[in-house]
């Protein structure tokens, strides 16, 4: 039976889940083939923390905490892991806040293993190899995170002070990597700098990227006169430069949209610790280490004016996700409008020719489907779907802390990388290679009856008109019609002319 | 059969959306009683369109497009109007035009008796009297609103200048009130227009009076010392001033968010007439009308750069609903936080005592519900809503011209009214009658066991750490636990003082 | 200065709202024209609440708890009032409930009294006349309502008794009118009778009027063969009956859907009172009431079978909405489908004529603007938001109350009015008056290289590949270049078949 | 410059995406380390399609047109993946065709062989394998994981055979394993079999599950009377029983509103080929199939009534998702009732007891963080953003064809996937390890004032309510100030009895 296979399957699920996990850690799933098993895997050493002891895979670098956050919360697959910006931004901060503790007193040595040992966070070595395993279903204020962080970078440390794993001799993930901090602090820090990152470093390169190519396409186009569409119907002529030039403002300005978000994206919660109040910190401390980061990243973070909303609050995410639902909403339109200009080959608007990347239908020439208008116009739907998300864990917080925040990032990032992505891509894929079909949008737009609004300073309103109904009616040209009204040709070719339509007197 | 009543009053709801119309417009809805009945009612004049002609009520300014569109979407009811501060802001610029078409050389006496008819568009009187009927659901567009305010115009600067209503002379609602004009320009800066008010005169303000209303309890409240309360546990303390600035420092946030997104709100998109070419309008046109509306609005309200984006899309009313959505979020927060802080009298929190506005229980004192709390989360909610039909509305649109503006533009003002009117009755109503329950505050936070962190630097974590498990245990305090241990009322009164945990040493 | 006369509008806004809620009481809104003024305005009676007194207008039902809402809640205009469908089920509740009151003891007088009042609720005729005034932002148990209701019917039957407004006697607003009863267990309770009624009332009939309007295109289009478009690009042929009957479908199912959903929408609270445990009421009279109200409504309520989930949940809303959000998605790809189909006349896809119902360009003929479709996509997209306010206000109760009734049960009701009232507009003004461009059907068509595929068994994949390729280079027709290969044109028009390629073989 | 090492790791994202497609597909992330270099990696083989040649890992099963896909579609990580139970419905009907198909004449070894491949794919085996490497953002129709099965099926059927992988012979995908069918009817026939399935085998038993522990759990608490609390404040008393068992009403009845959404759910596309029509089945393909999948998988599955709403809407899976936020807002309202329940140990209500899964605070004891609730409730959030883009999705598909297929799945499965492993977790590891805190119920009860009501028949309103405002007023119990006014000890423990306020009388 089928379905027994099936249902074995979803418990096969949870199998795979491990298995992937040991996968993404750059492990060997040998087991499928018999060969290569992983002697590793065997090996596990015992790990605690105040709740007690746990068995910790031998080549993990995560502790005690992380594992029981493993078992407390086995929800979804690999998809739902922390994504890799939020513990790259994590890796940012804990070396930022090691070289100021330094400052206030921590030894130096563990202060500079500490440092160190973050650089293969910040790299998403780390990440990659396995050692950041938590889902985004795990405590809203994301403390396992923190912890899970606190553990590998203090094993890390370790190893490299020749020390031994677990130890938490000589470096303690809690009194030394966590020093002066709080999960309560550190994690809405590293969403900050994680989405303060990504909006630069990611979206904002793709957004440029697309705008720029619509604006090549705008300016190789700007000599095709085309029909104008209004309510989808016929209306008066642009040139295609012109509609491209919509598309790229779009873009210009989802731009400065990012931008005027940013500066609220740059306020850190470092310094807050647990409640806002800043207790168990030094006076300076959260100035120092947000300009720290600001340093490492080359982004101008600053210290949060009032920490009580940095940890209460995560208003500043719901506020960045409007603004990407916004470009979100921009790039479905063009994305749109592109793939129905390019509708046809015969019975569509057939204006544009879009590039060819896979067989669109194996007999039939032409049928080239839009497939990046289509990859496109998905996301973005996502990315509308992940406002409202945002939105509901942003309104839920309670009291001192904000607990819907490891769903809140995630959102986030993955709007930005699906927006970056999908970009980048509907550039190469798509908007580099489309084509005018010059003749077939001179055929239509020739076709039009809409010109016929050219007539009227010549012949008048309503003579125009009659010309133009008796073209509906006869299902004939504007100019068939005109010339049996007595217009010479000549007076035709120079009266209806879209050239002189498209801009103002 | 009640069942049958009940039917017929969705027929009669139709009935009932006529009468409210008249009844909006000034008109005496006397037929409930026999007597009174009202003359007027009776009396019809015919207009006429390209479409044939129409009786319209003889006492209100509108014509045949607008009776057409009345009766093509009998859709809802009253509530579903056109919002006023469209029609206001088309008044605005049906007046700022005619009076730079007066440059451009229109009839000197026809642009002023237009400029004047205008006048009482913006204050709302015609509104107010129903010469304003279309709802929300009509051409998306807005044509039939844009023609409602030309024939309105129109009829009253014929009445002005002593002509025939509907006899379109001497001022024809096309030739002259639309003049250099198109819907597909003028209902987008409308919407730019209203909205860039809305948020002006009434959002900033209310914001600004809830702000300053909370940081005045801010204020009042600094020297309270409470307990924080993280994933709604118990937690380090802080003052109910400091946890009181994360909702100042929120609203402050929400002014900022608002005036960044401003700058797109001010692009008009006058002088793009049909589709965004300007055919039909001079050069120079569109600079002078944005100017002219600029000086009328004293806002700063300019040319948009790019007529085919300010026709094909309505970014910015996404993107400022997405600032709007985060006030709401901003609000729901802190509007949940009060509630809950006022919860009690008896079992619940019991930290803040609420203003009692109405009658709780008849028999219970001190069950004050939190009913303003109550209206604020609820239209908050709404505006999430409103949120996703913006976000779908502005996704939608094709080609040359997005066709949902009439519902994008109702919801951005309905949010921003909600959002406004909310602040200030949540300020008056609820905000400013906040008392602390000081006794209770003092007294839960004494009870609580967070405080032992401040025996740690005196008697070593193990130590502290027991006697907060004994007194969990055995439901005592820290206090009397600690006495048992060996140390003094008098140690114990210094080192645990939750006055030295607020800050950073 | 303008700015100043709009500001002025702002507080003016206010005002109307107050003229409003007169006008839509039958009131005389005659301080406009100086004339009329209304001497009723200036009556007042005194009211009193255990909060105190207040001053009552003199022809007004409602007593002091109504008018304190007022006050307390000056929240948005007359188009943010509780919904009429609401208060017409809370006069069929408080009907039922008074008669089953008799049953337990209730004085047979008042009870019969209180009945009667209340057809004047059910019939709508008090909320025609301005009885009840209260906004949807209120408490958010519906308390005021609930109360706004009690005052009406208590004061209605005092009336009736001879008695004198506002002395409570003979008939008590709570005692009598409210007798085992709370605003806890009547507000959800009238919040399922009005959208069961109002889904059997108005959106059944409304949904299968649509669905007989497509229907009946589907039956009449059954022989027209067009293209079929799949990501949007041409494809194989199908029947534009055929594709109707898509749409039917679609409708059929949303008849199934709501009928799925109204099992829970059947259970009543009340019987509940105010957490639940239904303490102060009578064993039966839960029952007894659901049965009433069965009766009354013809209609199959019953009492819920659990009143903590009645009174601490809203889920059944929430799944209703859904529902609600089915049906906007599909009239949105119907409406979509058509207006893309009816694009034209001469550059678009010209398949469908629409009806002409207003004039879409003064001078170009065949410009119908397909304004039904926009008003139905609109109102789908407002649908779509209500979705999200729902879902909040559903997911934010708390305990043994959900406070978020008015704004759920107002946009549940918006939403089944916005789509019952679209769906009988659309398909009066547009589907009933759809015609089928046959020729240009035929013509594209015909034109099309989708047909290749029916030379396949013929002369084999290869070489009607090429024929289709060779066609697509040359610009030419299928035909043109098979009959290049040798075939004859007896074969192609046997081949090339499209009555043939429209189902299975 | 470690931004320099971060935006390296964007790009080194762009590479750990690839190495995570074939860490998941168990091959080997020797390159890390530098050891254990795959050979495997290094060889290809060369498929084609009729675009041309592709190099393709030489131990995968798909061929070119996978290998497009994934070049054309760099979007996300593995987290973008296809989701496992889309391809395993994928199998499963791949199977029932190639049965069907023998039937109509597809030889018996080939189509023996095609059954026989799809069992490891069935089984995900495949899918863990590496071997469906695609994301959702690839084209709408999911042509391309139709065709990556095909070509996985045909390979794997080749290998089975003796053939040569890529060879198409003697098991040609598109021939053999696609026959009868279309992307366009088996992608939407695999989301209603992969949703079919999910909701039964998945959710159904977790809703269940969390259903029967809260039913222990109200069972437990049937005899523990606590104070109720509307508008979160003081109200009668009921039992904690009672209030859990409006939690298990709602979860009764999320399983009814899965069960009414089903059969919509249980009708298949399949038989409808490219455009609904059937074009190259065979009468009575459609039937077959649909009776050998429901055979396959034990469910109900039918043909689809009319196909060309199967294939150009997709209205069914935005009704289930409308179920599955409906369930969202039911868990989201349980899981906050139980942490502010749960919330203290010493400030807050303190009622509940949560199980203690990890170290809280290192210090504190009694400080358990609610982080099953706060897990399960921002998970909630997310399916009530899914939600949103599950409509848009659904809203915006065209003509014959709804080209958002692979977000819509992904979406409903995720929700799925989430609603359940959270329902099992916090049923496990939160709800069946609630314990009551009977003391502290009694006694905040107690001290309630709202017993007071139960005095009214004994002495009267006017008296009972003077005592509850002088023991408001002196912060005393109602007792100490009853005993004040006459009212003996006995006669108080008599009247004043919480167990007689739990029902109607």
């Amino acid at each position: 039976m089928l379905r027994k296979l099936y249902i074995r399957s979803i418990t096969g699920a949870q199998m795979m889940r491990r298995e992937l996990f040991v996968a993404a850690s750059g492990g060997h799933c040998g087991k499928e083939d018999g060969k290569g098993k992983n002697k590793d895997m065997d090996k596990f050493r015992t790990e605690k923390d105040t709740f007690g002891e746990l068995k910790v895979p031998a080549d993990k670098l995560y502790g005690a905490q992380t594992m029981r956050s493993k078992l407390n919360f086995p929800i979804g697959d690999i998809a739902e892991r922390m994504p890799m910006p939020v513990i790259q931004a994590m890796g940012i901060l804990k070396k930022a806040c090691a070289e100021v503790n330094k400052e206030f007193g921590l030894d130096a040595k563990i202060a500079e293993a500490v440092s160190c040992a973050c650089d293969d966070v910040i790299s998403g070595k780390y990440y990659r190899q396995g050692h950041f395993p938590l889902v985004i279903w795990q405590t809203g204020s994301g403390t396992q995170t923190n912890m899970n962080t606190n553990e590998v970078i203090s094993n890390a440390a370790i190893k490299m002070l020749g020390g031994e794993l677990g130890s938490k001799k000589p470096v303690h993930p809690n009194d030394h990597v966590n020093k002066s901090q709080s999960s309560n602090d550190t994690f809405p820090a590293a969403i900050h700098i994680s989405v303060g990152m990504e909006l630069n470093e990611r979206l904002l390169p793709a957004v440029a990227h697309l705008r720029d190519a619509l604006k090549a396409k705008s300016d190789e186009f700007k000599d095709i006169i085309k029909i104008g569409r209004t309510h989808l119907m016929d209306a008066v002529p642009l040139t295609l430069g012109q509609e491209f030039s919509g598309y790229v403002q779009q873009l210009t300005y989802a731009q400065d949209r990012i931008k005027a978000c940013l500066p609220r994206v740059y306020d850190l919660a470092l310094g807050g610790t647990a409640v806002g109040t800043g207790l168990n910190t030094h006076k300076g401390f959260a100035e120092k280490v947000a300009k720290r980061i600001a340093e490492l990243t080359c982004l101008p973070f600053v210290s949060a004016p009032n920490k009580f909303e940095a940890l209460g609050a995560r208003d500043a995410m719901v506020e960045v996700h409007g603004v990407l639902n916004t470009i979100a909403v921009s790039l479905m339109k063009i994305a749109n409008d592109i793939r129905f200009l390019g509708s046809g080959p015969r019975c569509g608007l057939g204006e544009l020719q879009l590039p060819e990347n896979e067989p669109g239908s194996s007999i039939m020439p032409g049928k080239v489907n839009p497939t990046q208008c289509e990859s496109m116009t998905m996301l973005c739907a996502q990315v509308m779907g992940n406002q409202v998300a945002v939105t509901v864990g942003g309104a839920t917080g309670h009291f001192e802390l904000n607990v819907f925040k490891p769903l809140i990032v995630s959102n986030v990032l993955r709007s930005i990388r699906l927006l970056s992505d999908g970009s980048m891509t509907f550039s190469k894929n798509c908007v580099e290679g489309i084509q005018a079909n010059k003749e077939n949008i001179a055929k239509i737009m020739n076709e039009s009856l809409m010109l016929v609004t050219a007539l009227n300073p010549h012949i008048g309103y309503d003579k125009a008109a009659a010309i133009a109904k008796t073209a509906h009616q006869n299902k004939t040209t504007l100019k068939e019609e005109a010339l049996k009204t007595g217009i010479t040709e000549e007076q035709f070719k120079e009266w209806v002319d879209p050239k002189k339509m498209l801009g103002p007197k």
